[in-house]
């Protein structure tokens, strides 16, 4: 109920999801349930639909809300009810386009962690210029990362770049000022020096260039600077079409330029449309939540459903547990 | 002499400057002396001209040498000689493509800090969608900075872009991961506290997005965050250029409409390439130095020129000193 075009999204992503999905899945809306009828109304399709089900949750926690208030104060949100399903058992994942800070909170509040994660986090990907995207984690839930957490995302992002990408051996790059291990703060001289020695096939230091040179699978950062660039690289799309929008302004000659270039440019630049990688895993929390953008279309939501499908069958969750298990019995972690 | 295209872009670049400046500039070349009188010889605009002379310097820095090892190992090397020459009252500026790093650490070894000066500081401009550029402070200059060396370069930044942009009161945000002030990592969330109760005109915290946004005049950071942005930034034209390759690969039709596009695509795409805004200052040393990309062009180091006599003739050490102090009377500064 939390997203942007909430429960128009929600809904026609769920039933797309269905068309793609076994007799073995079940999704249950969460929300209020007059309003999950009427947009539920608009679907033909959804009549009969048997692995379709209704929650009701009187209360809907907006963008605005604070994340830590949630649990105390919010038990009626659909928030707080779905992740609540998803602690009792009654579900294996978790999916919203509402608010992240407070689906993260919460999530970490209800279900905990992972045995042996330092810190739950967040991550996302970024277009490459080769045919792999990049997995940038942490990219704002957590700041001041100690090493060792920063140790916990490399060897969480790894397992999520394997099972769900396919990759053998994920590299792992530290984002750092320079190549040498000696550059950059105190905290990432001593992730380097942790990642040196560590079961994750570290690659070493990378730079900002590095993200979408795409020289590594996973690149490991604070919560602090991944936010950073991330909200810097969403803003590069508005800003490349207000350029080529100024120019079309110049006159009638450049508005048909751009005009007939139009398609060509959509298509060059959609590999900048964060939108269209449509949910990012929360990592370490115990239970399976995929967080989207708060615009995200009814593609972008089931996209989203299937991914957290993919999740819970492939069990990245164990498989996390597991590596880490490993990690810490070949080195005392910090 | 360390610049990727030296001297034959510091000599082109000398001679631009020197048409467009009076009879009262004088530059000084510094590095060895038949390979620039070679590069003069190309040039038959320089004969005759008085205001052009040669410091002999055998020795040249590389971009792969070490910053801190140049005070001592390398007196004999163009960079130290010219930054020496600053030292001893012989040149009002100093200008370099070469080794930032190198530049950056001997001439704070030889020349010192302006007086109030925590720390010395690199700025760079970032394009916007405004009319004017935001100067991102620091881009790599210092790891690990305290709250105290965040407010100083925003004191830094401002005189700079007062003096140098022509903005009255120029507006200072703090770089973060979100609006409010409890936002960020402990650093940051001390560092908005300091600034807003500063002599600084504090817009509050920004984010990624609102570099090129160009939501304010001066965005203050840590080197750390600062560089990987810039880096991520420069990164984005090669991405592009890329991209609009693999396209035009396709086949005929496609690589004849890029072909056709090519002119629009530069004009538009050319605020990202950073080598427009040609030399960026090292703020805070008892001297002007401007310091540019590698591969500058004979263009680029002329305007390099150019600027460091504006910042020489604009007396911005001198306000640094004096906004420093002032900042220090209003508040007990940590």
């Amino acid at each position: 109920m939390g997203g942007d075009f909430a429960p128009a999204s929600e809904v026609g992503g769920a039933l797309i999801a269905l068309s793609k999905l076994g007799r073995d899945v079940e999704i249950v809306l969460v929300g209020r349930e007059d309003v999950l009828r009427a947009a539920l109304d608009k679907h033909p399709e959804s009549k009969g639909e048997t692995r379709l089900s209704v929650l009701h949750a009187p209360d809907v926690v907006t963008m605005s809300d604070e994340p830590s208030s949630i649990v105390k104060g919010r038990k009626e949100s659909s928030l707080y009810m779905g992740l609540d399903m998803m602690r009792r058992g009654d579900a294996d994942g978790f999916v919203s386009a509402g608010n992240t800070g407070g689906v993260m909170a919460t999530a970490t509040m209800l279900c905990g962690r992972i045995p042996g994660v330092s810190r739950p986090t967040i991550g996302t990907f970024f277009p490459t210029l080769t045919n792999k995207p990049t997995l940038v984690v942490d990219i704002g839930a957590n700041v001041d990362s100690k090493p060792r957490f920063l140790h916990d995302f490399a060897v969480m992002g790894s397992v999520f770049a394997h099972l769900m990408l396919g990759i053998e051996r994920p590299t792992v790059g530290l984002l750092n000022v320079g190549e040498e291990k000696s550059k950059g703060t105190e905290v990432a001289r001593e992730t380097h020096e942790l990642l040196s020695n560590s079961t994750v096939n570290f690659y070493g230091n990378v730079e900002g260039r590095d993200i979408l040179k795409g020289t590594v699978d996973i690149v490991v950062c604070d919560g602090f600077e991944g936010n950073i660039v991330l909200k810097f690289a969403e803003s590069i799309l508005t800003f490349l079409k207000e350029r080529f929008k100024a120019y079309a302004n110049r006159g009638l000659l450049q508005k048909l330029t751009i005009a007939a270039f139009r398609p060509v440019l959509r298509k060059v630049l959609s590999g900048l449309d964060y939108q269209e990688y449509g949910g990012v895993p929360l990592l370490g929390i115990n239970g399976v939540v995929i967080i989207g953008h708060g615009s995200g279309s009814p593609l972008a939501l089931s996209n989203m459903i299937l991914r957290a499908v993919e999740v819970v069958r492939k069990d990245v969750n164990g498989t996390i547990q597991r590596a880490l298990h490993e990690a810490a019995q070949q080195k005392d972690l910090p």
